[in-house]
């Protein structure tokens, strides 16, 4: 720091790089907590600022604080979203576990800005944290960035990814495989049946979540510090939630009850366990890709994923499932991002949860990497991936377990014993059938048909 | 085994307690998974065997059996489920990932009893599991065991200690206690308030819950082996879920998509989700009840739980919170038994997921947990704790944080240094605020009164 | 309880089975804690009563209870042991933190038996528990109970394993397959440079557990209530450990800070986190072993796993590996194990962790089950697998990867260039390279040979 | 883009910004992994850079590049980590499983420094790449990084918050508190006793992890592509190993199994769970300090915490202990790392993990964040702490469990009476123990004096 002013707060003076936007209150967090090098999400930061313009809006209408006031800090706060607000906004994620310092650094940074439009004061707690608590807007903030990113980004990347899987399955309607349970040749299903499989997986999921959105926008402010409202107006709290309504297109709902919001991250929770349920899903599909397209040769070979980077660099030609494997990984980050989401609920006493920053930013890398990851796993692996009929029919052709079909006439036991011995001499079960029942081969054609095998599913 | 007879299944003879129900392939289980010495929980079993019952009257409908054997078959059923059925399941929990051998357990079990009933023979695999395979019974009994315990045990359970936690808020209204974020003294708050935050954690979470229904009541009945219903008559999943319906006063229908009903246990992981998330609520709840009882000399000493058992070995007269003790440790249980059902849930391939005993067994256990936990968190902890007001009251009375009342008037920066000195010298700060304010004393005491600084809570 | 006796606590009388050894300490805690009908594990109370039998010896030879009391409580002990002990030992695990109930259920019964062999009155707290509180005898049982299964199961089944592996390397050293990285052919490998690799993984974690064995084997005996030791002889700690190792054969020693180990319980976190490494291991092992035997004709087909019974209820004919599928399952659930552990050891304030009960039971679920399930890979399924050659040598045939061998030759770019060819043509990789390199076909024969390619591992 | 110039790999052309150091495949890596905006951690690509360094000296040694060549790619390696390197390397941590991308990003990047020295064109594949492939590099390059990150950051601050808190002890070995378990009060304790408790945790869990060292500084480096170590010399590994030491100062050996090494992250999920371990043990100490610091007044109110910033946003005075706060949000944030690690590692098939990337930033953020949290808890919350004698001394004089060290002489159930009595009257327990015992004033006044109450414990 070559330059620096001097700031001062209730606990005294220190020092601050000349040309910050933000105080005194930053610049002690930025000194106490050199921890992760990480700052809050962008998205976090997002949604504090426009907190702040529509607090500011509320106050002027409960006339809290003047029109001028008011005015200046929406303005300040509309010119940060429209720049590189995030150089402002220095404090590490691991902060008092209040997030306070981040709330104190959006009141200087919007209180700097708002001063310089209006030419008079505007204080940072008395003005921009007017009828405010960090108790009650970084919960409010974690509810309406996480909100905000899955009607956003999350909830659209899935539904495309729901709808590039039903488009496939149209497209791979056609081909019938050898179906897997225990990883054994079993009865044969259709391409199709196994991506709306797929898709049906998430679109349950996606219900879930949008199950979750009304409690999500239910916001904790107007509860101030304890969940009483202190200092706040009767009516900030409605009044609040409308104004970011409008701000965000996004139906925002004061709290039923603001002790719980203050008190607990329930909400988060709830979702995150939801989110964990999107990435189990994911995983699912992604090890189905990776397991489908493994070989070319010597493993199951059944489709070829697009080869969007050379594979190896020792193996010369060797192309990698990379996006699957990506979105494999991004799976296990959301299980792990849960994990520390519900440590850090369950943590709470009385009438604060203090691990609200790690609880934003896991929840926010969630809904962000379920986002980016179901985009490129829809693009560019299942949109393009191409099926190897030759190895499905190879397949087809010469599993013993067909022989299921043909229980309802002959029984378990001697269709068991059908199968072991076509496997037992390599034969197709069709041979061996007809030397152990009294159907002839053209009944036995139209019973083992794989088509007609793959129709009941729905 | 002493007495023993021979039986036989596709794979050839074996030897099986002479007077057991069970035949070759449960034996065979029995001897192949000596792992955990733990059963398959009495609910799933007890599902499996309505599932079975629901299943023989569907076939008997649909012809697939004789109305002799499908009368055998519930008959059979039926007395098994009014007996000691658990001493006729000994296979392991930790067993073949399909469930395959508890699913043959009771098809053996229940051919047995109705081969007796009938007089005739009832084959296991050709009458008692006709039209199903393990791979859609199993997951059907996953939901149908989960569902029947969430409506007859979890849910009145939760709805029974909000029940009891809002008729003690009522009762326990008058006190005001000093409220606490970062464990640190702040604005005072009403007990009710307390009591209403924790209340509304969970009813949030309950109507979570309810939200899965639909999704745990659908069932996987009628895919079959793979998704396709091979096997299985076109009407045999609706008419199914129809019967089990009426046989256990819980709506069930069938699954939309079969394939994924099968392929994954995405329901299980989001049920398992919730329940997690129930348990963080838990947690907090049973840790601020530890904390209020704390001491009660050296701690905080704002209520006295219930004496019910003496605390220590060594130290005379010590009572212990042990209700919120146990409590905790079952939302500490519930929440590792949600990364089991999340591992098993993501290790799942193609058209089976194969790790259904343990998905089983750890989503009844906190089904369970939580439901015997909540009814006596309510009857032995909730509603028989006696609140210490004076101690309250001698908290509240000197408490510097109640100054935050006079920031709309003062401003936060002349507030912070008339607490700070009521701290250092440990006055109260009305007499602070009296020196350093133009308001008078009777001005103060309204404005810092504590019954006016609860009164917005909602 | 139709036949009661009436006892009495310092907390009053209350009714008890008339023939139940226990008194009412038990009782209370039997009518508390309705929660999981699951009682503290067998090999826990057997820790705790050997433990109150070293315990008995100690206090004669510290002059604290008579010469009769004490052998009187050792032979109690010796002939529960003896016995079917479990039946006397009712406590749910879900009770009081820190075990207390259970400490007294065994001071209770074994008071009971001692007064019988004695002939006078042996008190459960003055002369059982003498010189003890629940608050080190508890956290001593779990670290005896862990160790104990430690060395009699748990290492013993992993060593097992390890050397069923090594054997088996030994005998399938002549067989090259195709290596896999990301599920895609790579370069060949000898299936036992793969068994030896999975030897190594256990041998690793095996040498981290045995590392932790020194903590695991350090007691908290002797802090008595709260560390400080108030009321145990200066002697106590030494000198138990010494009659425990000497009941015992396992070499068990006083804890250098008897604080630590009542107030954290994180060496069971510890132990639990490498169990868990063991667990990821065998997750390995066993999803290595199922694809490896997948198919058997639509899937990798490289080994065929002994049949140990029928894999399906619908589909005859169809073998599971359902060991593996079975260790797959134990890994899922150690990890679950693990997280409750960590859940509950994050739990503890200032003298004591009040999660001990449950950590006590997912511990030694934990090593049990890792014990179990070893065992079973071994004999089961590693040792009795057959290798398909054919399958391997048809695989290994047609792989243009083997091209990397060129790379050192003709360099990186131009070996992709044969390799893309060969794949596109589906022609072998030598018949290409012989096209495009100034390389023989003999020259090309040794580059490529697999044997020569896997030769340098270790 | 808008400067952009050609380059080209085995897949074809691709556009690079003009000026970029990188080439063909790291840009299509940027292009096809849009998903986190995270890039690799800095510590990771420090490492890889060493370790390609100590590959060009081994493949000069050993003949495999020229000497001019080893030179530039050195010299280019020290050049760059003497400079801003992570400019250079752009590419997401969500990429392909085996970090082949991070891999050839840092092969394109030396390739075109060492070019630049050289003068003459250095291959990125055979030159930089040279006898290595990313399947034994990266694995490497986690092991090396996390060694380094544990060596130069996290043993050095947990040593130092070791040595803080014993000096610590010292300083505060004086005052005597309440000891509390389960909340509840109970004997007392010293405070350089909890102090020396928490220090003796922490030097456990620092023993468990340097037990893991040597597995941690054991290399998979010469396995090349699947383990056998084709196409590298077989003297490369144990001489890189040696030049890596060199470089380093630690001392790096060659995995004795390199097929273990490449297929399992076992190691780093050994690691990660004792570093969950550390973490465990921070909660607790986090939170006794948080709750020792509580109130301060109408909490337990017996240390204060250096104040360093302002509590609250609208609560003024308020000082909350963040340092504490930050460290248990750290400690949550490595349980889920630990939690990822663990997905993570069980998700391996055959010859390679490929979660690598994930393993590689979990880890280093686990090590990296413990570091930095254990210093600033040693240096800002426990250094600076002041002790509240008179709330000690004043919780301590009227503590009933006091009695407890009557009990010898009195035995339990007397002892149990008298502290019920003081509790109901609020009387000292020794005025009641007169009454009730034959012991005089100055017998109890020794008998229950806290300083020798407290005299046994080590």
């Amino acid at each position: 720091m070559s330059n620096t002013r001097i700031e001062r707060d209730s606990m005294g003076e220190l020092q601050v790089p000349a040309e910050a936007l933000y105080g005194a209150q930053t610049q002690r967090a930025v000194n106490n907590f050199p921890i992760s090098n990480q700052r809050m999400p962008a998205q976090f930061i997002r949604a504090l600022i426009l907190a702040k313009a529509a607090a500011a809006k509320v106050n002027v209408d409960l006339k809290q604080i003047s029109e001028g006031q008011g005015k200046a800090i929406v303005e300040a706060a509309q010119g940060l979203l429209e720049g590189d607000f995030m150089q402002h906004f220095p404090v590490d994620i691991f902060q008092t576990g209040s997030g306070t310092s981040s709330n104190m650094n959006a009141n200087e940074v919007i209180a700097t800005l708002a001063t310089r439009l209006l030419g008079e004061s505007v204080n940072p707690n008395d003005h921009v944290n007017c009828g405010q608590s960090s108790n009650d807007i970084i919960p409010t903030t974690i509810h309406v960035s996480a909100a905000l990113v899955l009607h956003e980004q999350t909830l659209p990347a899935l539904l495309h990814l729901v709808q590039v899987i039903e488009q496939k399955a149209e497209e791979v309607h056609p081909f019938i495989k050898t179906g897997r349970t225990h990883l054994m040749d079993a009865m044969p299903v259709r391409m199709s049946q196994v991506l709306n499989g797929w898709a049906q997986q998430l679109k349950a999921n996606i219900g879930h979540l949008q199950d979750l959105l009304p409690a999500l926008q239910a916001l904790a402010q107007g509860g101030t510090a304890v969940g009483t409202g202190i200092n706040a107006h009767p009516e900030f709290s409605a009044r609040f939630s409308q104004q970011l309504s409008s701000l965000t297109h996004v139906k925002f709902t004061p709290g039923k009850n603001l002790f719980a919001l203050i008190g607990s991250q329930d909400t988060a929770v709830a979702v995150s366990g939801q989110l964990k349920a999107v990435a189990v899903s994911l995983m699912k599909i992604a090890n189905d890709l990776r397991w489908m397209n493994s070989g070319p040769l010597a493993g199951l070979g059944e489709i070829e994923l697009e080869g969007l980077q050379p594979g190896s660099s020792i193996m010369p030609g060797k192309v990698n499932p990379v996006i699957p494997e990506a979105t494999a990984m991004v799976a296990a980050q959301v299980i792990g991002n849960d994990t520390v989401i519900t440590v850090a609920g369950q943590s709470g006493n009385f009438e604060l949860n203090v691990m609200l920053p790690i609880i934003a930013q896991n929840l926010l890398s969630s809904l962000e990497l379920l986002a980016n990851s179901s985009r490129l796993l829809a693009d560019k692996a299942i949109a393009s991936f191409k099926v190897n009929e030759a190895k499905l029919k190879e397949a087809l052709s010469r599993n013993p377990i067909l022989v299921t079909a043909l229980n309802p006439i002959i029984g378990y036991q001697k269709a068991a014993e059908i199968a072991k011995k076509a496997y037992q001499q390599g034969r197709p079960v069709i041979d061996v059938a007809l030397e152990h029942t009294d159907l002839d081969r053209s009944q036995l054609e139209v019973l083992l048909d794989p088509e007609k095998l793959t129709a009941g599913g729905v």
